[in-house]
């Protein structure tokens, strides 16, 4: 049984979310999860839901909790028994095969750093985050906020990463990887995406040049490799425009009486539909490059999106992938040398 | 009355969308329309349309077209009897008020530079689109894709440029002025973002420091300063996420019987929504920084973006936005030279 390590204390609205998603995750799924936090307050949430029955949950103690507000540096060297800390050192003590946390995300990934260490051949950690495309298979955009003022060698090593991602969770059998540009000609684009195609054109990918912004939603690419400046304006933007569309749906068909009897018959579709563009379908967002699984949640998750991030964790970590990442990071060491002149 | 020229010959479908664009906004606006291309063609287009009775429309020949394939620099070079081109002169000698174009966007933006001249203190001409809110207001985003790699100063330009003609155009009093980056605190961003509020901070604007991706809807900011790439990117996956929706709602809502019915009853609540999320409403996007008006439009523009667009053209031009963008940037021109060291 793959076991899970969730830092219950993370998110904006903990523990509430992380012990039912996990509790979910742990019944449904046939997942062990590992609740880590402080043991009273995770009792007092476990208890609220005992109508859920049995299920392979534990509870890990740590003192501490790393707020929004501290800075990765602070969480990183004062808080010492956090519970996104613990949770970590689980998973690099072997009790606990990933972990997933909807905490302070600069925090998060700083510690996950540090206490995993990195693949070799990788720079820098990156958030690969899943976007819905029209032809149903999602899109996975690489890096979405890790990194800013990225190199051309670490947009390659993020579409080496992004790759083997999809390959091994999307099962897509020969992964089209594009770099986000503002044009599909070869001329479009700036100093950075201009380079590191080149790069790319001479690694062993299905390099399929640039693509565009409307791309994460086309499903005319499978991974989308850019600086995490650009992934995390794409991710936010369309949480915002996601947000205003309902709103405007919402008032538009509360109109008239028309309007809302029309609603009531037709709501089921827009249940769908939410759900189709609903982010905490995905769950969360891994952060590819460490040895070892890490998860990163919204932090406004809702127990739906713990649930799936449980369920990806658990994915990411029978999938091998940090091994398969490792091999082919090995392997990319002569080309990405080469490219050193570029 | 305001005299458009519009560029008959630019766009993935012309003359058609242009001609009766053109006519419908000449009808109903009161505006001069000068349709600017090859004459059979227009005349042609016009025959089909005389139902709609007299406006104030008008041809001028133009014997060549500039292509989507034309390089920027082919269509300046070879191509000096344009549409596009005797458009803009038309606008230059004063016998228009500003030029309309839906035609290649590289190729518009060079030959409106070439042919206008820059507002002095502008280093380059930028984008300017406007996106809806929830809050009804439009924000503006700057620039949305006529540079990449650009400085901190140019930014600084452009949020200018951006503040007076939101004041102008759209009567916001005392517009927010927001830098685009990935977190609203003072040190996350890139380079350029850090760096650019350095200088924003000294320049006598209503600057909040740095929004989000999903301000875009938010209404929280009524200008938002971006280099070119973001912007793009940010506009583009706007309307891939617009496009998959519409889909998305279109398949969920035809799945059933019942919800077909819902549908029918509610339709007018889908035309409301559609409407609020059109870009189409908008009609084009202002070129700012030269010495003359130019609205570029979405090379697939119907014939209401083609109208609109020749309404916001009138609008800058009757709102003198360029004599005022070149009083400010001559004030401007001391702390820009100031933040030379930063």
């Amino acid at each position: 049984m793959v076991r899970i390590a969730v830092d219950a204390m993370g998110g904006d609205h903990a523990p509430g979310p992380e012990v039912l998603g996990a509790l979910r995750a742990a019944r449904s799924l046939g997942i062990e999860v590992i609740l880590v936090g402080r043991q009273e307050r995770i009792n007092a949430e476990l208890a609220k839901h005992s109508d859920l029955g049995d299920a392979p949950v534990r509870i890990v103690h740590a003192s501490e909790v790393v707020t929004m507000e501290d800075s990765a540096a602070k969480a990183l060297r004062n808080k010492r028994d956090s519970s996104i800390r613990v949770a970590a050192r689980l998973v690099r003590d072997g009790q606990a095969d990933g972990v997933v946390s909807a905490g302070n995300t600069g925090a998060v990934m700083a510690i996950a750093k540090t206490v995993f260490g990195m693949i070799p051949g990788v720079e820098r950690p990156a958030l690969a985050s899943p976007f819905p495309t029209v032809k149903g298979k999602p899109a996975l955009m690489i890096d979405v906020g890790a990194n800013v003022d990225s190199t051309p060698k670490m947009l390659a090593q993020f579409a080496i990463m992004g790759e083997i991602y999809s390959r091994l969770i999307f099962r897509t059998e020969r992964p089209r990887v594009g770099v986000l540009s503002i044009g599909e000609e070869e001329h479009k684009g700036n100093e950075l995406t201009k380079t590191a195609a080149q790069i790319l054109r001479n690694l062993p990918l299905n390099f399929i040049g640039n693509v565009e912004g409307r791309d994460l939603y086309t499903g005319n690419a499978d991974v989308i490799v850019c600086d995490g400046f650009i992934g995390n304006v794409a991710l936010k933007v369309s949480e915002g425009l996601v947000d205003v569309i309902k709103h405007l749906l919402k008032e538009s068909l509360s109109a008239t009486i028309t309007r809302q009897i029309g609603y009531v018959l037709s709501r089921s579709a827009f249940q769908d539909f939410r759900k189709r563009v609903d982010y905490s379908e995905y769950g969360g967002v891994p952060l590819l490059g460490l040895k070892g699984v890490c998860i990163i949640c919204h932090g406004r998750s809702n127990e739906n999106a713990i649930k799936n991030a449980v369920r990806v964790a658990a994915e990411f970590a029978s999938g091998d992938v940090n091994d398969k990442i490792a091999i082919e990071m090995a392997a990319a060491v002569g080309p990405l040398a080469a490219s050193q002149a570029v």
